[in-house]
């Protein structure tokens, strides 16, 4: 005998429907979407710990390689960070208008500038990386020391894939 | 005895310059640095490989979890997969469009759609499948088939940082 439903009993079966979780097995078994959700949740947590310092990931990057290569070229950072030259200029405008690096002029060529912090820049630096030694602890909370240095290990084989 | 340099000295030691490789240790000892590295590659190795295909890795996802959720909710799928609404409908108008999957009306609540693949979809999904195990034997190739197993675990527990 078929019953029509009720409301209520279409209600619930749509919300059962909603709560019964997704087969997402077919992503979580390939690496290149966990890699990404990872990379996604790093960055947000990133971003939350940095909001007060107003550092994105990429400044934080190119001050903290500035500040430990002090002098060398702008192409030279943009390249081993692996920025476009267009990106990474306009992040440069907006470093030197904070106050946090600047572009000098190079005895050897005139045409490139070699970068280096300013004091304010290497203050803000050093703050940083205490930041980011917070969210490294965290890293070790959830996955062990062990876990951490060997994720490292196989991210850096991973960057080399179709190279 | 201070000599002038030469041009062709200076442009030696420009070049020695440009070839002494940067100082990255700061940025390769923290987790989200070499994290965002590997997904440039992996993504990038991954458009290289489903160019013929026409398919990129957000696209990738949506037809691979519809497939193997058929007649799940559109705002289901979307959740699931981390993907702001507006983005994922758009998305689906173009995967509507080129015939891979459609969104049929629900008998328990008019105001959504059930999401399914196409006879077209479900095929191409199944070459896709195909082309994804390729990078995963290069990425096995890579660190090893026990190394890509702990990669994906830690990948998982490091996407519930900050939650």
């Amino acid at each position: 005998m078929a019953a029509r439903k009720t409301k209520a009993q279409s209600r619930a079966e749509a919300r059962a429907g909603e709560a019964a979780p997704l087969d997402l097995s077919a992503l979580t078994a390939i690496v290149g979407y966990p890699l990404r959700r990872a990379q996604l949740a790093v960055f947000e947590d990133f971003n939350h710990r940095f909001a007060a310092l107003e550092l994105s990931p990429a400044q934080y990057s190119a001050l903290v390689i500035i500040g430990a290569n002090p002098g060398r070229k702008q192409s030279e950072i943009a390249g081993a960070l692996g920025i476009q030259r267009p990106n990474f200029v306009a992040m440069m405008d907006e470093l030197e208008r904070r106050g946090l690096a600047e572009r000098l002029r190079t005895p050897t060529d005139r045409r490139s500038r070699a970068l280096a912090l300013t004091a304010a820049g290497a203050a803000l630096v050093t703050r940083a990386r205490r930041v980011q030694a917070e969210q490294e602890e965290e890293v070790e909370r959830l996955i062990g020391r062990e876990g951490r240095e060997q994720l490292l290990a196989a991210l850096a084989r991973l960057a080399e894939l179709g190279t």
